[in-house]
């Protein structure tokens, strides 16, 4: 009797079994299908002329698929997931029947290695493309590195973060945004800015999932997101309205499968910063509809007028997200930090721990004391605001560009009056014609006509990139 | 004439995407009806008390989905991605119906979390979890940093890594392996070994492939693949049979959506070296099938028998990784490489630059100087020998135990003579009542009657926590 009961349980599951398989190629053949499809939409396409990317159509489909999951009680999230599949291998199938191919962008980091690449050849450039600043970091972050070292701190240490620079962020929270109730397990210590925004935009966002970026910004988000399978929705800002992000619009760019808003302030590129009651918007908004907030804050020691930050008035999920990099000027250290709730911290330690390990304890202990050099801050911050206003009056001596006077942040973004300038182009004539490097403005965003700036130079130097750029602009 | 023209086209557009859509939501549909499937099956495993995973049922699927895909005409990297959500989501499901999860793993860096939460608390440990040597970075290595640091090396440099650094690791190959031919494009400056680790397995496989690993092995190549949602296929060695894999039986674990085979010997934890004969018989297997060979060689500086390396005879796809962390006693600096074909490094290097921008220069400039200290690196591997050959001696006194002589690395990986031995518990059971930390077996694949020690101590530390070992263990 055993016996059998067990023979008929195991056919039970032999049954299920045999109705997944059948089921599983069903699956299959649809999407060999769905691909048949997207070879005729592909050539459609490439004979008309029209591009891949077709969001209102995407957005639609996105709708139709999470409706049905909702009347199908299928978790939305797989839904999503094999959407974005199928959309994916779609374009993969419609570009090899000719359609129009996105071409590659000259991101700041591109226009870095072509620099290095003719410095290497002997050339003296003009560097203004890299987004760092000149100053020397504080001797004290030197002097407490190098000691440490010498003091043998050269081992593994725990993932978060050493208790001496944990508990140093504890204080500088407090005393930097007034912000006292920051527990331990809430922080990371990352190998830099770049990571913290990596390992958050990982833990709030998977394959088929959406985050809303406003642009220009630096272009790490949409990279992350593209490394992820998440889709990067765009509120674009324009020069015109001052790159004044408008609310509304963030609110309309919010999709169902949208997970997290990306807000930057000070920007990069643009130098503007957001106003508090937009931020509270914004945030406010994000929060009614449990959307995680992050909050990159890596440029608020460059800001010139009152900066919102994440931590004014914390919603349910967020992740803030900062460096050493840019006010200590030790981007080179490669030592950036998160704050967000424990659970969120969690996971992003997880992101970390796989692929990292540690940051060195040396460099820990330099940011530890990075964050008793209030005064080298507050000197950095000054000198930059004066190469804000001396190098925005230098690019408005120049007749072919508009600019608006940066906010913060250590960059200007002129916009060529020319509607038909190519940045990308005119960067690089400048950099063999002049030996001027700028990031053109397509790699920050759709922004052909603009390019960015770095004022991490002398102002000699900016002065005189800014002339030659005038020169060769006619 | 022309507006109906563009009309017609317009319309021959809509109708293809109306049947995408129709196409879409049948694929939803079918997802919904497998769901259900799962949720049966989950009953039916709950309550036979029946494990969620099967292999043999899933690799039956994949086969037929493959074979399927063949004859279809369709991507077999979609089916197999398809395949991959469907069975993550299935297993999901079958968890909320209450089928047995797998229990929470104590890897070595869980160990080492909890280990320093205990030593917080002010009591002294006998560490032999961490698997760091304990030996002194080389002092021309701290020199060269601080110098660097002094000489404000501090900036953003390129994410390939330094020339300097790039040149001495090329002079490095030719002296260490004999290897002449290497190119600064294939090369990599990592932030660690583990990300070497991770970029490899990013650029190797994607959701839905899988990757053959031998156990028992170092964690993070089954953390870097169940990130990337990659399958890690496992071929188990044995205390019995001496640790020895065999070829045969990594060919016979090769799957349809297999892309690679790791190797890392000597082996972290086992110590055990694979013959040449063995190794060149896998990788020449890998080679035939278009396989990648991922050779993991950061523990070869600690080799006691003659170790094979993938350099002795390159297959078409490769990835070498290694670090200064070992044979340079460097783990906290963070700093490794990986050696890989031009556009297998290029892949590489995006990962590295989304996530990381680049390893610190000064850092860099002390990995270059480790290169020349070529005697600190044959006395930290004369010092292990004596430790393995001397705490090999004391583990043979425990009674409970047997044991292997490790060939290399810096482990020891003993397992009980009791077949019922939980080497999980034993350790915490370690830790409470004698205060040495270990790491169990099962944090490196399925062996709960072994257990790791790590050499990275002085013998005075490592015989007394062997002692300790043997108290408890009666």
């Amino acid at each position: 009797m055993v016996s059998r009961g067990v023979e008929e349980r195991v056919s039970e599951l032999q049954d299920l079994r045999d109705e997944v398989a059948e089921n599983t190629l069903d699956i299959v053949k649809l999407v060999a299908v769905r691909m048949d499809l997207a070879r005729k939409i592909g050539q459609v396409k490439t004979r008309e002329s029209l591009p891949i990317d077709n969001e209102r159509v995407e957005d639609a489909l996105l709708e139709d698929v999470l409706a049905e999951c909702g009347r199908l009680g299928l978790d939305k999230q797989v839904g999503a997931k094999i959407l974005s599949t199928l959309l994916a291998e779609s374009k993969k199938v419609q570009r090899a029947q000719g359609a129009s191919q996105p071409k590659q962008l000259i991101t700041p980091m591109v226009m870095m290695a072509k620099a290095k690449e003719v410095e290497k050849g002997g050339r003296k450039l003009v560097r203004l493309d890299v987004g760092e600043p000149d100053f020397r970091p504080p001797k004290a972050v030197l002097d407490a590195v190098s000691k440490a070292l010498y003091e043998y701190k050269t081992y593994y240490t725990v993932g978060r973060g050493i208790p001496e620079l944990l508990g140093a962020l504890k204080s500088y929270l407090a005393k930097r945004y007034g912000y006292k109730d920051a527990q331990e397990n809430q922080l990371i210590v990352t190998p830099g800015g770049r990571f913290a925004v990596y390992s958050a935009l990982a833990t709030v966002a998977s394959e088929g999932d959406s985050v809303v970026v406003i642009e220009p910004n630096w272009p790490a988000y949409k990279e992350g997101l593209d490394y992820i399978g998440a889709k990067t929705i765009t509120v674009k800002t324009s020069f015109e309205e001052g790159w004044e992000p408008s609310p509304e619009r963030v609110k309309e760019a919010v999709r169902p499968n949208t997970k997290a808003i990306v807000l930057s302030y000070p920007s990069n590129p643009t130098g503007k910063i957001m106003s508090k009651a937009a931020f509270k918007e914004i945030v406010g908004y994000a929060d009614d509809r449990g959307l995680a907030v992050i909050s990159d804050e890596i440029y608020n020691d460059y800001a010139y007028k009152p900066c919102p930050t994440i931590l004014d008035d914390l919603p349910k999920r967020y992740i803030l997200t900062s460096s050493f990099s840019k006010g200590w000027s030790m981007t080179g250290f490669r030592v950036g930090w998160s704050f967000a709730p424990p659970e969120t911290s969690a996971r992003m330690l997880k992101v970390l721990g796989l692929m990292i390990t540690c940051v060195p304890e040396f460099i820990q202990l330099g940011a530890a004391a990075a964050l008793g050099c209030e005064a080298e801050v507050a000197r950095n911050s000054m000198a930059m605001k004066e190469r804000i206003d001396s190098t925005y009056e230098e690019l408005r001596k120049v007749e072919a560009l508009e600019v608006h006077k940066p906010e913060g942040a250590i960059y200007a973004f002129p916009q060529a009056k020319d509607p038909g300038f190519d940045s990308s182009a005119f960067a690089m004539e400048l950099l063999e014609k002049k030996g001027v490097t700028i990031s053109p403005g397509t790699g920050f965003g759709d922004y052909p006509r603009c390019f960015r700036i770095s004022l991490g130079q002398p102002q000699a130097v900016l002065t005189e990139g800014v002339r030659k750029i005038g020169e060769l602009l006619g």
